[in-house]
């Protein structure tokens, strides 16, 4: 153990750590949960980066001498590459985000002294004086944030493009697989399983560009502002220079807030990002549900689907199995929803100059981010691959529908379209037959009327209808 | 009573009522509340809107002769302007907007049917026959959702413009007024009054831009998709004209989906568009609970501000009634957060090819928007107006932070700083008389660093770090 | 139009109304929605009552004489009688309660006064001075809340005993439709459809006793905390008798919140009964929606039950109508999970001495009763009563499962299940045959073990394993 | 590593591992998070006091030989001592439960072989056949399920009798500090710190009683159900004698559900339940949360309260230390509001025979009981015994309020009252003052009028009023 100082007195620290007396502080006073800042490794590596930044703006501003910066700017690399086995045991449901920043001042003062003169207390180096000058946990925070935020939108970007070309790919596979289309789970009117699995790819092409532009909302740095955005006892020269290093230091480019103060005390950003996180979320948890149902059986469900799954738990029924990957992209996605709340609650509990309540509502995203990350790989890898489809009954399906005497009611108006409606229902013959019986029609055009794969393609229909438009009577 | 005919059977319809066998069926079925359709005007216009547009295609594809198309169109506009006394008298938690399609449908051919001959039932135009045609409510239904929600947003990004028009305005007048700067409650460092209400202002800006880009996203039709987006029934040459007409109507131009089946299945846009709503909702909301917070008293409060009002209810308290005023602002915000849920609960209990269960997520939006205008306009119509300030007691507590010795430890490193911080609150006297009587610089330089509007500026304090440079010791 | 007066000035009011000067105030001060006290009558109800009691009270300890004291309790009388016509037009957004009591106030003490001159300002009653004497929004609110949360659990309690009732008697009937159970929407073993509609009976069971337990949490009073809990400004022995008064009035024992401060301040009740009211509802939720999936079709479904409607809005398929029945439901009890985000949010934002923020909260709760009551009414009236069975389908159904070789293998171990079970699905066989054709015991044994209607009933199959226990091998 | 074999195929396990294949299977498949089973020890421990139960059971049924129903049962109970280190490596977002239980018979059977052989393969111990026997995952699970909440219900319940106790002890310390009492953040009438306290103490018995009633519903069982509660598959006898068994394995009575199809689709009773635990925190809330209100400052905030903290992280501010820890605690009550959110789109994903979707909504439980235990627990020991009180400042606040005038009003009538309150406002006044220049009453009956430790105690308002009674005028 070594003993370490400050203001109030000292405290017995670990030798192998590169925590200092702050952080053991913390360590003591909370415990609320085993959830510690080590377990969001991205939020530790994001206050590390704008560490280097700092260093470098440091020295140019003539802050630091150059040994010093160096030396930090090394340490502070060495956190982001994780290239040394630092921890910072502090629970997570501690505050706002101070002892994040002061435990990563701590790692990378002890970690820049150490490389100095191999002795973690040596190289003169102090935590708060040399590595955190003169920023703040109020500038530092929300500016990590912003980081972690641009890396979870992008954690959740990448999958979602492999996803939508795996759907396209399904969908041109299933182009001619004909099924019931459904509303309020009765049957509808026929539709191909490759439009349905276009609808999604559609839908989530919309989500991409969404996200995407959300992505730009979060290059945006708030160093300099100090504790409540009007940078008292910021260094000179800092403000102008640090950003321009930060952007170095991400490889892509950052810039100030319009207004500083608006910066720190903003909850809105988290909220409208989450939204459209939700809303994908919303999208994949659709797909799989539908998916569990189409699957439902093997005997006595829909049937339209099932999973060639080569290692079920279950070997009964295999596509217990399947049902059981759908369930995971399904629960998942409901942590999704149910963060919102973690976000909302958190937001609206922060008071006047800085919005945060604590780091709970960034913990909510990043869980959000990886949640949604593994249901759309599962979906990608497993499920989808797996999907085979039991054709000859959906086709069977689809033109069991009374819905397609639609047809029938556009050329001869409703009146008509119902009457052999009726008929297939009170006599329990398909539609098609019904209409044949009721002879209204050449026989050979009510087939071509009937024609499941003409009724799903708006090409066809237009065709069918010029053909036969002298039947039309409005 | 006038007797209507279905292929079901008759029911008699009151004879004053435009609606017709259909709507008095939905309406003895369902009446699970008070609230009908007739409650959402907004979304009666817009399935109206759609009903004008399809008449001039219908018309044009040469499915309607002129006649028919004209008294259908010129009916939809008197519903659209709502010249005529028609009702809806539909629970509107009937389902997923059939009623609504069918409702519409009725009192257009209805009134069409009087225009022509001056009795509802005497023109020869059937509500389905003519005026539905070949529409859907599945395709009909989401096109005046599109509608509904654009008109919604520009209901919320009017009053917004105001309200940051209104903040900017106090934001200048209370430039100088300055105060302390609180982060977690606690006392931090000072801030003005005119930085605080700009700083909203900013991020109200930033959602401005936001809604502006949501609202690109619902210029968007399903016309044509028929019952599941395949388009089935649907007439030739219908789906290439009528939203050509649609924007005609509307005012301005709407397009296709790129995808008419996920069109009508998707439920991501709208979990995606209250988002942004609720991430506005959140940041009127903290103005009103921040400056809650902030005239709090009258005498045993923060007391920062207060508000002049001219007809309190409490003759005692006159703040109480202004407090009240933003209990509105706050309640009307925590319903828009709370609509969230109405959103995501209903959204996810639709299936397969039609999304949305029930019309409830909409309603939650056009309630969402309508509070928060309301909101929005109390703030900029009634608070920021009637706000006043203690400026006197704001300057004592600002100067009475102990953390402005922050100057002192960016020049002089913690450990001086904490030394003036102690001694400060040990004796209960303010940081600068501690740090005069600790001499550690000439009283004139102690009293320009400790100089609140210095402290509230960054160009004051680089100036100042600039003239006592060489005070520093790093 | 009448001139009235109070402390701060002069104020026109209608002369038909019986509201006054305080009401006209908060009218034109609030205007954020439609919806005004008048659409919550049993708040206004619980407010008269509570009026009724202190006139009897405030008469007994001297502070009214009788004249007076009778008049207010007439009046307030004819106003939970709703005799004649008044009015409140005041936003419900607006504020925690005040308006209601002043409102109440004004209708109670013009009325009054018309009772005994026949003019609304003639008998010298006044609404602060004697209809209010020295209560306190802060003390008449909260009781008037308790009075409407226990009559809204009455309105909740009352249709789910007849609903419980409906779902017994249609378990009965349905005793011995056998038919697949699912797990994860997969086919699990064979249960019959009396089985499931008693166990959704016993179920609500569990959640009548928890409502009647939480009803009992809801005979308290605030009456005589006055503003705070204190009671300050209370006159002598109003505390000790308004309860046993006030009692008599609602005809169910009432009693003083052992602690007023509490009373006053508490949030979690309305939290915990609501939280009693949305389990309910997921009861309900999951009836409805279990009753759709199992009604899907009618052709391509479960097809498992359908429901004889009468009046189908959609002649080619009247289960869609029955299906939006259900949508209904699943609507309504979506809308009381959502209110359980108003209550939170609403409760969230009060502050120290008085709990609540707005009657917002209030209001959902009111809401959620109205909804709930309204979905089990649906159930109960019109979709259990027109459900039938496809009987047939069902029973093939339940006999195709290859979970029924469970019976196998639980006499013979897994591996002989899991063999029978392979081979039916490999040879697309019922279990049955496949164990027939592996011959592992006497055909007629199979038949019996693998007879569905022994398969669902636990005595059936203990005699089964009885008369067969020489076969297991464990 | 070692091979094992199942009807599917062999898959290596490591040596050192007690998990099986099948848990080998669940590992590999599925990896959505970190969060594995063995983070949820308690939901483990419940399944293996199960196992314990059933294997006595099975021995009394003569369904186990004595040698491995002990030493299954000896494993087990090595399970719920934690006696050797077994590892459940499933992810957590796995489906319902049915690795959980496959888990736990591999485990408890590869120990029961060690002990019999020193072999974890040598006992002749199968998990299915001998471990498992006749059970199944879905009535396993929500067994546990109930152990794992009355267990979780126990762990609030025990911390919150603690904290009551140390607010009525706080409470009786603070009886005679009199202070502002506020409504709205607006001054009130005077209240005494103590009552407040106590107010808080009162309320959170209130939860206790609900908490005890709650505890009540979870003392069920389903053991014997098998896959949808019909019991098919068990063996005869098991259902009568095994929760006999597991009421000696768990220490408390536990009986059947009156119907264990309900007991298995039961979706009500964890919303029910945790609706209570959300009830709670937002009492624990809304203590930090105005306590955090009371203490800003510390010089330019309310001032009330302070904290006397021994090691804070500000040596500047030692109060922000304390802001932090209830920070913690608001932090940890939002997370249980969250939870909600996760309980109920958990629950409302399951279908038909088997209710909940998952394992999530237990998760959150328990989740909630640990933030809810560590939140009480930090205000008991840290936030409550170092809570100091500005008396004087407290004192003179409360003394300043014109509400104090209610005691005129209530003696004098409304208008009187209102001309003390004018003047005082006017004057800038304190009431007593502006009284006693009215002259309304001799200056000595105004200061017992006025004096503030009357204004909060009922009995003393009552003798006063007694004293004074012939200057009222009604």
């Amino acid at each position: 153990m070594r003993l370490e100082h400050d203001s109030l007195g000292s405290l017995e620290v670990p030798n192998f750590a590169y925590y200092g007396i702050q952080t053991e502080r913390n360590r003591q006073a909370f415990d609320i949960s085993d959830l510690t800042l080590e377990d969001f490794p991205s939020f530790i590596e994001a206050v590390a980066k704008i560490k280097a930044a700092c260093a470098r703006t440091n020295l140019e501003i003539g802050a630091l001498d150059k040994e010093k910066a160096q030396a930090i700017e090394q340490a502070a690399w060495e956190v982001i590459r994780r290239e040394f086995d630092y921890s910072l045991p502090v629970c997570i449901y501690r505050g706002s985000g101070t002892p994040l920043n002061a435990g990563v001042n701590e790692v990378v003062a002890h970690r820049a002294n150490e490389i100095l003169t191999g002795n973690k207390e040596g190289g003169g180096i102090h935590p708060s004086t040399h590595v955190n000058m003169a920023q703040s946990s109020n500038d530092v925070i929300p500016t990590a944030k912003a980081i972690v935020v641009h890396d979870q939108l992008e954690i959740i970007i990448e999958p979602l493009k492999v996803l939508i070309k795996k759907l396209r790919e399904k969908g041109e596979e299933f182009s001619s697989v004909i099924k019931m289309g459904r509303t309020g789970l009765q049957d509808a009117v026929p539709i191909t399983l490759g439009q349905q699995l276009n609808a999604f790819a559609s839908g989530m092409e919309r989500s991409l560009s969404r996200l995407e532009y959300e992505k730009s909302h979060w290059n945006y740095s708030c160093l300099g502002g100090t504790a409540v955005g009007t940078g008292m006892g910021c260094l000179p020269g800092f403000r102008g220079k640090v950003n321009k290093h930060l952007s170095d230091v991400l490889g892509y480019e950052v810039k100030a807030y319009d207004d500083l103060v608006d910066g720190m005390m903003a909850i809105d950003d988290l909220i409208a990002c989450h939204g459209q996180v939700v809303a994908l979320s919303a999208q994949v948890w659709k797909l799989a549900r539908d998916l569990r149902v189409m699957a439902s059986g093997p005997n006595s469900g829909l049937r339209e689907v099932y999973f060639e799954v080569k290692n079920p738990e279950n070997a009964l029924n295999p596509q217990r199995f399947a049902s059981c990957s759908l369930e995971s992209v399904i629960t998942a996605c409901n942590q999704v929803s149910a963060n919102n709340s973690s976000i909302l609650f958190g937001l609206k509990n922060g008071w006047l100059d800085l919005g945060a309540c604590s780091s709970i509502p960034l913990r909510a995203m990043i869980n959000s981010a990886t949640m949604l990350k593994e249901a759309m790989r599962i979906l990608t890898e497993e499920v989808l691959p797996s999907m085979r489809v039991n054709s000859q009954l959906c086709q069977d399906m689809a033109e069991s529908s009374v819905s397609n005497t639609t047809m029938i009611s556009t050329i001869f108006g409703y009146e008509v379209g119902s009457q052999v409606a009726h008929l297939a229902l009170e006599e329990n013959i398909s539609p098609r037959e019904a209409a044949k019986k009721l002879k209204i029609l050449p026989d050979e055009v009510i087939d071509e009327l009937f024609d499941v794969s003409n009724l799903t393609h708006p090409e066809n229909m237009e065709a069918l209808f010029e053909k036969y438009k002298d039947f039309r009577k409005l």
